[in-house]
C-alpha cells in the first residue's frame, strides 16, 4: 500500500513516498480450519494504522518508521509472534529553478529506491536496509574468460565487454542505534564506486568485490546481499555487411539473463 | 529463457510454449574471491543446452523433461551440486472451425500457467508442480465476519462479499512414477470446484479447504502451498446520490491487498 | 477506472467487469489560459456518472451502456461538443462443477477484452466495436518469401513458418439497431477461422483475408481495422552442435516486431 | 527494436542507448490483397539497416540519426512515400568517484527519456522531439475550484493540494538547421522551471503556462504538445480516527485520473 507525506514545517516540503508491505505471523491455525476471525487484523486495518501512525510521527528515516510499525502491532497484537515491516521509498529530488533548489517541487530519480525491511519478534529485531533497481553499466573493464567449454558451448571469450546490471542490495545492520541516512548514502556509494572501478572478471567477482568493500569500510553492517542480473548486450555481427564491429554496436537482450545472487557476511 | 516445440509427426501438431529458469548451485567461491571461471557454465550455455535437449527429446509433461534437465547438469558438472529447474507452460488450445479441432491452429487461453520446479542433488529429486495465474471470482457464499476491531477499523463486516483471487498453488508429489498430466488436470480440478463451491468465512478458511481437498483426494501429493491475494472490489457507497447499493456496484482495487498463504502437509 | 457489476435477479449470477476511458470535448480556451473552472467537469464526477449510471440501468451489452453514457454527458453539458466513451470489458466464463455451470463462481478467460468506443456528438455517433489482445499462433500454412533483397538482408525466405500474433480488431457499424452480442460472437468467430484456415503468404495477406471476411457476411459493419503484431518465433540453428532443425525448436522474440495494421472499408 | 553504442574514440566513452520505431506507407495494396510481397521490406532487413547505418554514422543528435534513416529508406525504396522514425533514449549519466565523472561508468537516470519522431517524404520533413515519462510533483501553489457541480459530484473544492503528473511533450521544429542537444535541455528546463513557479488553477491551465513558455522563449519550435495524467494524490480522511490531517498524509493512486492534452501552435 502506498503513501505520500508531506512535512510543511518549514518553508522548504520534505516529501516522502512510501509504499509498505506487512506481514504478521502467529498462531493463526484455527483461522485456517474453522474460520474464526477473531485474531485476525484485516489488511484494511494494517492500512489504517500506516496513516495513523504515519500522522502521528515524523517519518525521517524509514528505518526507524517501519520499527515504530513493527513495534505497534506487537503490542498490541498478543496473537502475533512475529511482525515484518518492509518499506520502499521512491527517490525525489527539488527541481533547481535559477540554479537554486525549489522548496515544494520535485522531480523523481528514476527506478532506484531505498529500502527497508525490520524483522522483529518480541525478543529480536533484524533491521535490513538497501537498494532496489539501480541500473548501472560500464562499457570497458570487464571481461569474461575460462569458463567451461562443453558440447554446447557457443558464447566466445570476451575480455572486453559491456556490463550492465540492476542491482539490489539488502544489508544488515548490527544495532538500532545508527545514522540509517548517512549509512545508506555511503553504503549506495561503495557499491556505485566499486562497481565503476573493478576490473572485472565476471559478474561474480564484481559482486564479490562491492559486497566486501562495504563490509569492509561500514562496521555498522554485519551481512550484505546482492542480486545482479547480467543484463546481455550482444555485439551485433556485421561482418554480413562486409563491416567491422569495433565493440560498438551492441543488441541489448532481456532475456535470458544470468542472476548472479550471494550473501557475504562479516567473518 | 524461452522455447517453442512444435511436434509435427501427426497431422494434429503438438505445441509447447515453455520459459525456463535454471539455477546451479555448488562450490563457487573462488569465481568470487578470485575471478576464477573455470567452474562457471555460462548462461549461454544453460540456453543451447535447452534447445538441444529439447531437440533430441519428447517433451510430453514438463515434469519429466525438467527431470532430465536436472540430470543432464548434474551427470556433466561435477561441481554442481544441487541443480533447480523451474518450467512454466503457457497454455493453448485448439482453435475450433466450424465445431472442429484444427489441427495446427491455437488460441492462448490467457494467463494461467503450468509449472513444475525439480530440485535435485545427486541422492534426491524434489518434484514441485503447480498453476500459477488462475484467475477466479465468486459474487456470493463469502463473507468475512468477527475480525479484531481495534481504533483503526474502519471496515465493515461482510455477510456477502465479493471474493476475487489469482492462485498460484505448487504441491510436492512422493514419486517420479506419475502420471503428471493427469494429475495436473486434476489437482487444478478440485482447486477451482473446492473454490466455487466453499461456504467461505474468510480468504484463509478457503485456501485451507482447497488445499486439503487435493491432499485428500490425490494420495501422490504430499504437499501443497497455496498463494491467494484477496483482490478487494469494494461497494460503492451511492447513498451520496440517494440510491442504494445493493450489493450490485463494485470497485475493484488493487491496492492494498491481502496476501494470504499457506502450506499443508499430510499430517 | 474500472466498476464490476454484478447482476443477482436470477439464481445465475450476471458478472461484469469493465473498464472505463472518458473524454470530452468542446470549448475549454478558458480553462487553459485564465484558470477558469466553471466549464470543466471533473473526473472525479465523471467516476461518480459511471457509477450512479450502471446501478439505474441494466448493463447487457456494452455497446448500449456506452450510447446511453455519451446521451448522458451531452445532455448534461452544453459546452461539451463531442463525447467519447470507451468501455473494455474483461470476459469471466462460469466454472463447472460436475460438468455443470456454477450460478456465482467464474473463471477469467485470459486476455482477451471485449471493447466498444462511441463517438458522440450532438448530430451522430459513430459505433466501433472490437477485441482486444486475442493471443493465435498457427504452426504452419504461413510462409514469406520474394520480398525484397538489399545489402542488408538476412532474413532467410521461409516457405513454412509460425505465425503468432496478438490481434486488436475494431468495426464501425451502420446502426444502433443491431443484436450487438451476437454480432461481437459473429466477428470473433469469423476472425479466428480465417486465421485458423488461412494460407498466409504474409501477415498483411492473412489480415486482409480476415478483414475481408468480416466485411462479406456481416452487412451491419461499414468498416473494420485491424492490428496483427508479427510475434517471431525464430528458428534455433541447432547445426553447431551437429543436430538439423526440422521446423521444431523456435526462439520467440518480443522485440523487434513488425506491426502490421490495416483499415478496410466497404467499397 | 533497441540499440547500444559505445563511442571509445575518447578516454571518455560515449553511450547512446536507444530504441527504435520504424514505419514505412506508401502503396502496399498488393500485398495485402495478393500476398505479393515484391514491395515489402521485411522487419528483419530494417533492423539491420539501423545497425548498418549506426556502424557508418557518428549518433551524436538522434535528430540526425533519424533524418539520415529517413533518407535512407526513402532513396533506397521507390514504393515508400511517407517514412517515419522515431528514436527514444535512455539517458545515462557518468557515474562520480572521489566527485570526479568516471570515465566509462554510468548509472541510469530513472525512466525519462529524450525523443525524436521524424517524418519525412521525398517533399518535405516534419521533425518533432520531445520528453517522455518525466514525472513530477508539487506540494504546493496548486488547487481546483470553480468547477462544475452537478447531482453526482462529491469531490470536495481544494485550494492547495498536491499536483503529480508524468509529463510527455513533443514540440515540431521550424527547420533542420538546429542545435538540437541545446534545444531540448532548454525546452526541458523550461517546462520544469514553469511547472515549479506556476501557480495552478488547474492541471490544463499549468499545462498551457508550460507550453506557452516554450514557445514564447524557443522560436526554432513552432507547435508544442503535451500529456499531463493528474496522478491524484487523496488527502485521507483521519477524522475516524479523532486526528486531523493537515494536508500532510495522502493516498497516491492509479485509477481513475484525468488525462489532460493539448496541442500549442504559434499564432
Amino acid at each position: 500500500m502506498r503513501l505520500v507525506k508531506v512535512n510543511r514545517s518549514n518553508e522548504y516540503h520534505e516529501l516522502k513516498d512510501l509504499n509498505f508491505n506487512i506481514q504478521l505471523e502467529g498462531d493463526f491455525l484455527t483461522v485456517h480450519t474453522e474460520g474464526d476471525n477473531s485474531k485476525v487484523l484485516p489488511t484494511d486495518t494494517m492500512k489504517n494504522t500506516v496513516y495513523a501512525l504515519a500522522r502521528q510521527n515524523d517519518i525521517v528515516e524509514i528505518e526507524k518508521f517501519a520499527l515504530l510499525m513493527t513495534e505497534h502491532f506487537l503490542s498490541n497484537n498478543p496473537q502475533v509472534s512475529r511482525a515484518v515491516v518492509k518499506i520502499t521509498e521512491k527517490i525525489w529530488r527539488r527541481i533547481k529553478v535559477d540554479g537554486k533548489s525549489h522548496p515544494h517541487a520535485f522531480i523523481q530519480c528514476g527506478d532506484e529506491k531505498r529500502t527497508t525491511k525490520i524483522k522483529a519478534t518480541r525478543e529480536k529485531k533484524i533491521i535490513e536496509s538497501g537498494i532496489d533497481d539501480l541500473m548501472v553499466l560500464k562499457t570497458t573493464d570487464s571481461g569474461f574468460v575460462g569458463f567451461i567449454k562443453d558440447p554446447f558451448t557457443t558464447l566466445p571469450e570476451a575480455t572486453d565487454r559491456i556490463f550492465a546490471t540492476i542491482v539490489r542490495a539488502g544489508w544488515v545492520y548490527t544495532s538500532e542505534e545508527i545514522d540509517f541516512g548517512e549509512c545508506w548514502n555511503e553504503a549506495r556509494r561503495l557499491l556505485i564506486e566499486t562497481f565503476a572501478a573493478h576490473n572485472s572478471l565476471s559478474v561474480q567477482q564484481t559482486l564479490y568485490a562491492m559486497g566486501e568493500r562495504v563490509l569492509n569500510e561500514r562496521k555498522e553492517i554485519s551481512e550484505i546481499s546482492l542480486s545482479m542480473p547480467n543484463k546481455h548486450c550482444l555485439p551485433v555481427d556485421l561482418s554480413r555487411f562486409e563491416m567491422d564491429n569495433p565493440n560498438e554496436i551492441f543488441l541489448p537482450i532481456d532475456e535470458p539473463h544470468g542472476l548472479i545472487e550471494a550473501t557475504l557476511r562479516r567473518g
